[in-house]
């Protein structure tokens, strides 16, 4: 039926959540997808039908009808695997889907495996692997920044800046290429000074994309944050705070309510993933020295610190506890707690270091926390035009990308033959081939798409 | 758009199952499914596409791109709900869902209430009430025998039986209106013989409909079954015995396990659910008066009583424990348990009753017990033909319908005046109607309806 398919093979899954729903739909894609829903489907005959059509019947095992439902036709390559595929919707019932499915694949089909459909997209070159694993992430995306990071990448803006990068090292892999075929005649085809500069401006392009890693990181997993203090100073109710107007917000759509982490919460779309301090509240003293270090290690690993305090600390005390944390290099805010207790007479002396009032209790100040932890983490403008690295596996071979080019400048700048500088040239290229999935292993899309779920 | 429409105003919801997933299916219905979709997708026109059409696009709130999606059209009145239906088609994020039914609603749709779907279809004519109610039984059923009962009356079974029913008595129930319009002439237009007899033969099959429940319960929500017996007799392994092999065949397909639930099994499509008796696990001794007593009480919610005994026990003894279980007039199965110890010369005596040998930890014999208790529940064989009860709002209708049934026989016998006759026969197309829906209230349809899932 179509010879886009890299395998004979039609496979079957649930697309939609396990569980009882209003509509389940079960999806298969494959050259006889169309032919074996035919075989059980009592209603007008599929092969003969146009391609995004949809069309009422029953399911059936012989005599006994399984379902009425509704099947949508894909006919290749107008498909998401680009191959034929066929989704039947039936009605959401457990026992429904199990005996659709075990009927289909008496039929012929075969249970996909995980990822098994979008392995299929990318194979046949509807997607790049990129892409691909955007995909992935977007579905676990559970906020705005997670979710437009992977949304662009889904669309290739990631792709895209890659390509852009190749091509231009390929036109010069090309040139030394021809340099190696007349190397009895010592001709130079590729201009070392222009070679050198463009591999500059790669560079440089690829150390921005591993330096956003860090942002489309937090972005995509959370901004880890720290709240710090000593005990009693009101961290837990500062973080319920926190939560609280978070939560209203969440459940405000019956039925769409996502299962919320005790300690996220998403401010103007953006996941902040606190730390479990739990470990330092019942140190009695933080400055002291084991203390301060034991906090210290867990502050190091958050983006931002929140330090609370309260007004029964003095002057020098808050300094204290500033000036260890700021050694961290990492964005710190000062919060005043309990600034209801404030009595005029017993103002809190400032040190130099600005702090915010509130008070967790009364939820007061909340909102102007926010804005502060917005503004510290510096997240510039997450829009579907910035492009942002947010998979390990993409920083990892850009990092061994940027070393592959680090050789081709020493190469260049310590003169060696072209075959060497050719050899790094493609070792570049190859890594980052490997990104978009140029150049791939079969180990490496297992790795990948093993952690997809069945049906996608 | 459409006139068929009860109503104004668009809903939409989530139809799949809430939680993440390779798709999710968010649902419009009403005049501005097709016209709200339109003003959020970029891609076709979808005010001109013809129904049972699908179409790819994005879907984007001001320039933010929420999703790649496939939307669905269905044109009033080749819909579920007879309504414009638009069904969205998109990546299965808990933070896209939410994204898009905020969207919607922002464009003028409306969160739908439970059952709301089937509600409008109902109203609008695509099926009748107990079809309906149907189709909520259908997305619980968890065996073949719920599924195919909910299937059938989904499919009209009910309906059509209960509109005969109903047709011959409006017959009737107009020429006896016709005999009021001449009343002082004195004619009878209704053959009383005629009419006796047929309400005789709509009684008998409304008396068979009503006696139909205690299977159809039985069916749809598992065949109570109490397994009884002395303490350490082995009444949890060979309990274990039944469910280890239903596990293995659940778990067969990944993605649609369904939810077990510890103690119920399925045997050919028939679910058991297994009644908890560990009240009276304790008891000493269940022969002496209060252990019994107990014992009774459990069994009689039972349908069946699998009776376990181990070799240890006397004659005497068995005899005792059966006769007082038989008191009860529930099929019972007696099961000697523990066969491997039973030693040529230490045979068990039998009491005239017939007792199957099994060993409940070396699972001999368990398939032949299966067969035992599905030939003791005595289930005629289920098919999509024969028409079961199984709901209680149907059944208490059909009780009253007999009851007033009963007084038009009584009123032919000891001759009453033409209106009372008339308004006893009105009184039971009352009640059938109420099942099918012809005759509804508010609160009948809000007590249905508000039962289902949002999204249906």
């Amino acid at each position: 039926m179509t010879n886009t398919s890299f395998s004979g093979e039609t496979i079957v899954a649930l697309a939609t959540p396990a569980g009882s729903g209003a509509i389940a739909v079960i999806r298969l894609s494959g050259p006889d997808a169309i032919s074996i829903v035919n075989t059980v489907f009592k209603g007008k005959d599929l092969s003969v039908q146009a391609s995004h059509t949809i069309h009422f019947g029953t399911i059936r095992d012989g005599n006994a009808i399984i379902d009425e439902v509704l099947v949508s036709l894909f006919i290749a390559p107008r498909s998401y695997t680009k191959e034929n595929v066929v989704e039947i919707s039936t009605h959401g019932s457990p026992y429904i889907i199990e005996s659709l499915i075990r009927l289909l694949i008496r039929q012929g089909a075969r249970a996909a495996r995980p990822g098994e459909f979008t392995l299929r997209a990318f194979l046949n070159g509807g997607m790049d692997l990129s892409q691909a694993e955007a995909v992935a992430d977007l579905i676990a995306s559970n906020s705005k920044a997670a979710h437009d990071i992977a949304m662009q990448q889904m669309r290739g803006g990631f792709s895209n800046e890659l390509r852009q990068l190749r091509e231009h090292l390929i036109h010069f892999a090309s040139l030394i290429e021809l340099e190696l075929d007349f190397s009895e005649e010592d001709v130079e085809f590729a201009n070392r000074d222009q070679l050198r500069t463009l591999i500059l401006r790669i560079n440089h392009t690829v150390k921005h994309l591993i330096q956003s890693f860090e942002q489309g990181n937090a972005l995509k997993n959370g901004v880890p944050v720290v709240i710090a203090g000593k005990p009693n100073v009101g961290k837990s109710t500062l973080l319920n705070a926190l939560l609280n107007e978070e939560r209203a917000i969440v459940s405000e759509i019956a039925g769409t309510t996502r299962d919320t982490i005790e300690d996220e919460i998403s401010i103007n779309g953006i996941v902040f993933r606190f730390i479990d301090t739990a470990g330092i509240r019942n140190t009695e003293d933080i400055i002291e020295a084991k203390g301060v270090e034991r906090t210290l290690e867990k502050m190091k690993q958050a983006s931002l610190i929140i330090y609370l305090f309260d007004p029964d600390q003095t002057m020098e005390d808050i300094d204290l506890q500033l000036n260890g944390a700021s050694d961290l290099h990492i964005p710190i805010i000062g919060v005043m707690n309990k600034s209801d207790l404030i009595v005029p007479g017993k103002q809190v002396e400032l040190s130099g270091q600005e702090l915010e009032f509130i008070s967790a209790k009364d939820k007061e100040g909340i909102e102007r926390l926010k804005e502060t932890i917005l503004s510290k983490v510096n997240l510039h403008g997450i829009s579907t035009d910035s492009v942002l690295v947010s998979n390990i596996r993409h920083v990892e071979a850009l990092q061994r990308t940027q070393e592959a080019l680090d050789k081709v400048v020493y190469g260049i700048d310590h003169p060696v033959s072209s075959d060497f500088l050719a050899m790094d040239i493609k070792q570049a290229l190859h890594y980052l081939g490997e990104i978009t999935g140029t150049v791939t292993t079969d180990d490496l899309l297992d790795n990948i798409f093993s952690k997809f779920c069945i049906g996608k």
